[in-house]
């Protein structure tokens, strides 16, 4: 294994520590393994908060912050965040208002952020969930029953963090989260698995010659493997899976991530973007928005996914309000 | 090799294909590998470019926006862009005021950027040129006399663009430039050699065990080979190259950036990020802006580098100023 790490057990704490060095403006639990926006809680305003395993950062840690997140709960990597951790994140941001938690889904995320929100409700915190389940690749997966969230996430945390920043309700900001992602679809290719820390050997073994098609943000299995293919046939793969589940009206708006999944370079995502783009004019679609980097990556996996969420003017102003955080941030 | 391109002749121009979809606002010459500000030329305002080899993405053509690079030019993977097309770029930008050349240095970019500014110059455009060679691993390299150019060239075209954006004069532009580089210093560590389209294979062989330390963003061979090391004595390594090449003195200010290499994931980054500042502090010196992220990469190349810029009020203004580019984006 080769990584830049010194101890494979302290890894997500030091890696915390790096944030709260980077960014003074967040404050950071290392020990608790929380990140929180430095101005919350704010009185009336609703909190909005996301966790799961660590190892697809950007996602959560580097979205907190004014117009999206005010706070992040990261587990250990690839594992999720535990009950007191994301109750302790609940209190953190509630002014009262009431707490809104974005849950990827996943079994364990699901069951945590659950027993948390039932805690927090003791003690008097009003809390909606809103659960992502964009990957369209397969149902029920590894550590999944229904659909894995995955891309699609960062679009519900952006927009529902701009919603929480106008004063809406708890029950209007989960609203609006769920409706994003039942506007939305991922599909993901991998070209190679990711090396966890503690594993200390990629996850999966994929020949030379070989890509999954379907995988998930964990290396779990997808659809299928099948031979390496041109990057356009690869994103007609995932175009076509992505509209065969959610079908598009011709003359749709839509905002488009192309992502990638931690380690495929930026030239290649472009690419990418090229062929989606070509790809969705076709289908009579219209990329309202789009964002092409590294988002919600897999440690250092060698893949991409695509996201597509269809996107009406209200979600598009949701979409365009400032962000300030340490991996989005425009109009602040 | 495993990649997302359809051709290894045309990832350059296909990638710029989805620049051009992605970011309506730049104007992106596909076939002459131009990207430039929409705005440009704007009169009386000094035109900033950049370019280089292609496969360091997103440095130069993410940097294209207001407040940076009025241009850039890519040229082909690992490859100088050509005068014609330096040459294009350059009338493209120049409202009357002149035109700076920020050239990395490595022997072809900087013949052709030469040859591109006595073009230039012969059609009355006025060039300057800043020369950026701030990787303190090794003298002279595979394809560069003397220092090679890397991380700083980030800062030296943020620094540059802002004060462009003022009103200044090309010699002002240029020499603002130049004390950037002249503050600035860069080391890079490789664990993985990364892989053209053109070659289909690893530009170096590098055993399990081991990494390159002080190694060019194109996988010029750095200082020596050793034995992996645990990431803070790696971060010691670089810092101490870093600050005897160019001593801080306690209490200096700097601009920090810990960059991925393309194939490294930003927890690693984070994790960097911290023994960083931690080392920093320890030899008294104040980190005033960081960057962490994958900036000036080198393909798929898993690695590091750290860039270390002492910093005064006049450069920490400018790298303040408002800044709107597809990788660099805030106050505006």
């Amino acid at each position: 294994m080769k990584k830049f790490i010194n101890d494979a057990d302290a890894v997500v704490r030091e890696a915390l520590a790096g944030i709260a060095a980077a960014h003074p403006d967040l404050r950071v639990d290392v020990e608790q393994q929380i990140i929180v926006r430095a101005d919350a809680p704010r009185p009336g305003k609703v909190g909005v908060i996301s966790g799961g395993g660590s190892g697809h950062e950007p996602l959560h840690g580097g979205f907190v912050g004014m117009g999206m997140l005010d706070a992040a709960c990261p587990g250990e990597v690839f594992t999720s965040p535990v009950p007191d951790q994301i109750l302790a994140a609940t209190k953190a941001v509630d002014g009262g208002a009431g707490v809104v938690h974005i849950v990827k889904n996943y079994t364990g995320d699901v069951m945590n952020f659950q027993m948390a929100a039932e805690l927090a409700g003791d003690e008097g915190v009003e809390v909606h969930s809103v659960l992502v389940d964009d990957d369209v690749a397969v149902e029920d997966s590894t550590w999944t029953a229904g659909r894995r969230g995955t891309g699609a996430t960062l679009i519900v945390e952006k927009v529902a963090g701009a919603l929480a920043e106008t004063g809406a309700s708890a029950a209007a900001v989960a609203a609006a989260g769920a409706r994003v992602n039942e506007a939305s679809a991922s599909f993901a290719v991998a070209l190679t698995a990711c090396t966890t820390p503690s594993a200390g050997k990629p996850g999966f073994e994929l020949p030379e010659d070989e890509m999954e098609v379907g995988v998930g943000i964990h290396g779990e299995p997808g659809r299928r493997r099948e031979k390496l293919l041109p990057a356009k046939q690869v994103v007609a793969l995932a175009l076509d899976a992505i509209l065969s589940a959610k079908p598009l009206a011709a003359g749709s708006e839509a905002i488009v991530l192309v992502n990638g999944l931690g380690g495929t370079p930026l030239i290649e995502l472009y690419l990418l973007y090229g062929a989606v783009a070509a790809g969705l004019e076709k289908a009579g679609v219209r990329i309202a928005r789009n964002l092409v980097g590294n988002y919600v990556t897999s440690l250092d996996m060698a893949g991409m996914s695509v996201t597509v969420c269809r996107a009406d003017a209200e979600v598009l102003r949701l979409w365009d309000a400032p962000v300030r955080t340490p991996a989005l941030r425009w109009g602040a």
